[in-house]
């Protein structure tokens, strides 16, 4: 038996359409937060390869989601370059000493070498391979070189982006040698995540919609192509997603090799799938927000399920699933969007 | 003369495109600084019509833009509702005691009353209209009723949007009660901002794009479109503005009875004037963070006048101006815009 996520990454008929939610390893589970208290912090979890497993197991086993996504965080790969991450409570990451100079990029660790250290990932991996039934997928991924880099800028969260935008727009070439050294080491990063064992990878770019097109194309989305080219060139059999959250007023000018575009709750999949559809695979794109009511996820279900009636299409949320949501409606949530789409 | 403002809101031909700022009576002006400092707290430069008149004079004065806009804040309504607003340093605006019943809503003072209460804001425009240059317009505005309803629920600023989503999705009645009140202050708010001299009004729906397109039509769209075609029908020589931020993927879902559309910079000119160039003047959308740099802002002015070329458009920013903008490429800006757009 294939793995039925798989083929739905690359357009083959399915018996049903295939789904898995962003952040399904995570707070709503009552499993995962027992796992977290054993770990300590978060950053511990991540870097524990038997916990970091045990939780991206978890979904798979309690919701029977057709793909399983590494437990880990997209700013492993700044903490390995030298930047040390920390996570304060309501704060979210933060890097206490954010990029200010060319010199400090010039001081990153050489993207190979950090790679090589995020071995505790790769570890990950495998042990999630020996025991993920043989029909469920595993999902690795990395974030967007424009998301990563403006963390590594900004120090932490930010709703205004004024420090990475002013860099951009006053000093564009020192952006770009950021964005090109972080751009070899997810390159890095995702291939020895295909070594280690996964079946497809994603690209999360969750700042996306933080810049106008001209320069999201420049800065964010030509640095994602050039990853998913690399992959593609090398590794044909892995799928690879993108999902570049907000951009639904961009979708004239996406381009590349990739197999599968994530479509976020802003996007309508209509609209995506005009624009995209005839290209790409496209996965998505629930409100995670109506996972508080089953009324309101059935119906964006039966709307999703009859958009994309004639497949290529992967159910998934339009975001990550919320800490507050209760574990019987993302089951009803899975059950649901199995059930709609049957072809027998 | 007219107001060359006015004019090319009603796609009439005019010398040059006109041109404004979000947020340009503001703090990256120290004539701004010194008045506010003068005032003590924000909220009581709002409550000064002396103050907030001067405020609003400023950047005709020093820009030369062709259009002033009432210094005031979106959340005055809500605060004469009955909602203590008040503003703490570096958390933005706070509502103590948010909306969280429907006999809190019921609690909430009449619509008609509210909108008396803001007389302060009344006065402000009067004076401004005494000393403004008669080629000049004033934009009065409100925030939408979405936008305002939502501080409303939330208390305060939000990334995640958790309450006025888990109410829209588990207690629509609810939410539509609030913003029908709502929507019958913003309509009286408006109308007694036209009553006392203002040429045109503004609607900022600034948390537009919290909401997916089937939600975003139903809770605030909508509703806009109630206030718009009220005004129109009663003041038909009134220019009507809307703003629905970040909503570039919804184009082909708006319509209703207002004479210009806002661009935000995340939806770019191009699209905007395919979807909405035939039925509205479109007033935007230079990114606000280009200000940082005279190239980067001569780039994009120059783009924006051959996109517009044909007419029908307004030079604005995206979003608000930024704090830290220097004030002589504000300036620039302006200077520019009319420069190249003129017509002899």
């Amino acid at each position: 038996m294939g793995k039925i996520f798989i083929d739905a990454c690359f357009g083959k008929e399915t018996p049903y359409t295939p789904v898995w939610m962003m952040r399904q390893a995570g707070r709503y589970l009552k499993e995962y937060q027992e796992v977290r208290k054993k770990a300590g912090d978060f950053l511990s979890l991540c870097h524990s390869p038997t916990l970091a497993a045990e939780v991206t197991l978890q979904p798979v086993e309690i919701l029977d989601v057709d793909a399983a996504i590494l437990f880990s965080d997209i700013l492993v790969i700044p903490n390995e370059m030298g930047m040390k991450l920390r996570f304060a409570s309501g704060e979210g990451p933060i890097f206490d000493e954010p990029i200010k100079s060319q010199e400090d990029i010039a001081n990153l660790l050489d993207p190979q070498e950090s790679a090589k250290k995020l071995s505790y990932v790769y570890e990950t991996i495998k042990l999630v391979k020996k025991k993920l039934p043989k029909e469920k997928a595993l999902i690795g991924f990395s974030g967007a070189p424009w998301t990563l880099a403006t963390y590594m800028i900004e120090g932490k969260g930010t709703k205004t982006y004024t420090k990475v935008k002013k860099l951009i727009y006053t000093n564009p070439q020192m952006m770009h040698s950021l964005l090109q050294k972080v751009t070899q080491a997810v390159k890095f990063y995702l291939e020895e995540q295909i070594k280690a064992g996964v079946d497809a990878v994603q690209i999360f770019d969750s700042w996306a919609n933080a810049l106008e097109k001209p320069k999201y194309l420049e800065f964010s989305w030509n640095y994602i192509k050039e990853i998913t080219s690399y992959l593609k060139a090398k590794y044909p059999h892995i799928a690879v997603i993108v999902f570049p959250k907000g951009i639904g007023a961009y979708l004239d000018d996406i381009d590349g090799e990739f197999d599968v575009f994530g479509v976020d709750w802003s996007t309508p999949m209509a609209l995506a799938k005009e624009k995209l559809g005839n290209r790409y695979v496209l996965q998505g794109n629930l409100e995670p927000c109506r996972l508080y009511s089953k009324e309101a996820t059935k119906e964006c279900v039966t709307s999703l399920a009859n958009i994309m009636k004639d497949g290529g299409h992967i159910f998934n949320l339009g975001h990550g699933i919320l800490p507050d949501i209760p574990v019987e409606n993302a089951k009803y949530f899975v059950n649901l969007c199995k059930e709609v789409s049957k072809t027998n």
